[in-house]
């Protein structure tokens, strides 16, 4: 086995956060930006609605004409024209004229109130009105919704329906949002092979791939699942070069032999640089962290709920600063549901199940698949702490 | 105006649930089922692991062979082979023998416990035992993790990264989920341009498409965004002709004129039946809701506000439904912030915006997109309601 030069946690994290590793932006149809996240602040270029909207049907009139209307001395108007919604206004009400006018048309420059079909009578030409209007009555002023120059989104929005819908309120047809990070996922180890192959005697099918490629996409990054290198220098090399030429991140998750380990390490040290081989948590010491050309390459944990666990820590940051989500939180405030002991001297990272405000150990050992699949996160136990009591308020880091 | 038989919200749904349509079921890869949702129960196909496996690197050795070591009295054994992970057991040891085993290798049957190499020493070809070893040291069972036949995941399931990681886990490589509806999505209305389009007078860009199309992506349909229908009927007809070609379902959402609704329903008329022309709630009003052919079609109101209010109320259920996401819950319960006044004899949904515990009435009419942004739902005010107060308790219907 390879020597181990064990560093503490927040080492690693430092040399991830030192990556030279900017978000992208890229600009996308409107169409296409539903759930992406926002690159620049938007701001309205036009006002909404872009001009005096009629808000009823009904006659468009000057406000002045009818102030003198009562019900026993309505004031009569000259209908001389028909404005509809998606008209341009092409008559305007000079004064004692009206203009039939629809819901959503244009209100003419001359008019400044809307009066609604309800309150009028009609006779021919003429509109017989029996109360006064005042100006403004039944219309939207142009940009009373939104103002041109308003703020509308700010960077690091996720795109959601309403969102979207706002952006097409104001007219833009693309959008820019952070690229999504693409990150190649390779698992590794000669026991192990993919669903729907034959299971022959000794093998077993492979979880970390899967569950490490589809964390990525939870995530908002572009998960390209390369499948399993086996335990020889060649074929890990090769899948190696293939996520470097695909894609801007590499996630190795180890198989259970430690000799693994040390071929990933001496490929990423031919090829570029290895940072961190080993950190002192547990689960998951065998953590390789380096870089090839620029781009970085992890070295998980074999075990299911270790490797979920080091990307969660290690990992998902990365991704969430790639696409503008790193403001995020992802930990809650929970108390302990029972009592665990953990071994002095070792920092250890515990799976819990969230159950309303308790966090439930889960306590199967990382070997279990099931042990991930039931937790939602994880606690931390420092290294000087030997039991940690029920009902007591702990932190949980959510998983991915 | 076309004449509107308004009917009471409760008889609309009721025709909604009344459509025989039911949820449809595909079999996608496992690659692509991440945000889907199971159709199907899912059993475990496998035992997990499927043999008994070394969970250390050491030797594996037969307990009784043990029993009697001490550090005075060591017990010493013949290595006699070597099992790597993803190796077929090709050795068996017997009496006074052991095998080297990695972690993750399968036991060979004639061993039942494997002693890590921290506990033992080597001296060529023989290991040799200082303490006694049990029956499983070393060993997980085969289907300890995962027995063959458990139930795994339920019909219904959302399936997020480590529910896929279980499917892979078992090694299904492909999943039932349930089938996307597609919904068409039309606006309508002769004001109404796309975004990337010029804002000629009068024009104002589209919002409802837009919204109503991402919607139901997000609720896990596919939305397919059909375009604009003009104010005459063969715009009209030729894309609801589209949208029963390509769709599930269709949906229109109303220009801002009465005309298009009245053209709406002839179509739906000739090419099949109205069922709903008017429902009895304020906003969204003019609803229509027919089928042609088998398939569903709404027309929903033109404000943004009042058809995404529309929507969630009238549609979301039955996409819900076609989902298998029925179960859901969308609507919290929260203290009005502040007054509101409604006005009697009429059934009001008035947009709220979330704040901790408070439900914040938005008073800016239905006719703002703001509003609708703002929003993250709705609360209805009954017919016999005139004034609801600060601090009163309300149930938010979440929008989409």
């Amino acid at each position: 086995m390879a020597f181990l030069k064990v560093v503490p946690l927040e080492k690693a994290i430092k040399v991830i956060e030192s990556f030279n590793f900017e978000p992208k932006v890229e600009r996308v149809p409107l169409g296409d930006a539903l759930g992406r996240v926002l690159a620049e602040d938007v701001v309205s270029p036009i006002d909404v609605p872009p001009f005096d909207r009629a808000t009823v049907d009904g006659y468009a009139v000057r406000a002045q004409d009818t102030f003198m209307a009562s019900e026993s001395q309505p004031v009569k108007l000259k209908i001389v024209g028909e404005i509809n919604a998606g008209d341009t206004p092409s008559v305007q009400p000079k004064e004692g004229e009206a203009v039939y006018i629809s819901t959503g048309a244009p209100l003419p420059e001359s008019a400044d109130a809307v009066i609604q079909f309800e309150d009028v009578e009609r006779e021919g030409d003429t509109v017989i009105i029996y109360k006064p209007a005042y100006p403004g009555l039944g219309v939207m002023k142009a940009g009373t919704d939104i103002p041109k120059g308003k703020l509308l989104l700010k960077r690091g929005t996720r795109l959601g329906f309403k969102e979207t819908a706002l952006l097409s309120a104001v007219g833009l047809s693309e959008v820019p949002v952070f690229r999504k990070p693409r990150v190649a996922v390779i698992s590794t180890g000669n026991e192990i092979v993919l669903p729907g192959e034959e299971l022959r005697p000794g093998k077993i099918y492979d979880i970390n791939g899967r569950a490490i490629t589809d964390a990525v996409r939870e995530l908002g990054g572009e998960g390209v699942f390369l499948g399993i290198a086996r335990d020889d220098r060649d074929s890990l090399k090769n899948l190696i070069l293939k996520g470097l030429e695909c894609c801007d991140i590499v996630l190795l998750s180890g198989g259970a032999s430690g000799g693994i380990r040390d071929l990933t390490s001496s490929i990423i040290e031919e090829l570029g640089r290895v940072y961190i081989h080993g950190i002192a948590i547990q689960p998951g010491k065998p953590t390789i962290i380096g870089e090839i050309n620029g781009k970085p390459i992890f070295g998980l944990p074999g075990y299911p709920t270790s490797c979920l666990t080091n990307f969660t820590l290690l990992v998902a940051p990365l991704l969430r600063k790639l696409i503008g989500r790193e403001a995020e939180i992802r930990k809650v405030k929970k108390r302990l549901a029972h009592k665990v002991f953990s071994v002095k001297g070792r920092r250890q990272f515990l799976p819990v199940r969230i159950e309303g405000e308790k966090a439930v150990p889960i306590l199967k050992g990382s070997g279990a698949v099931t042990s991930f699949v039931d937790a939602d996160g994880f606690i931390e136990v420092p290294e000087t702490v030997e039991i940690l009591e029920a009902g007591e308020e702990v932190e949980v880091t959510l998983f991915g």
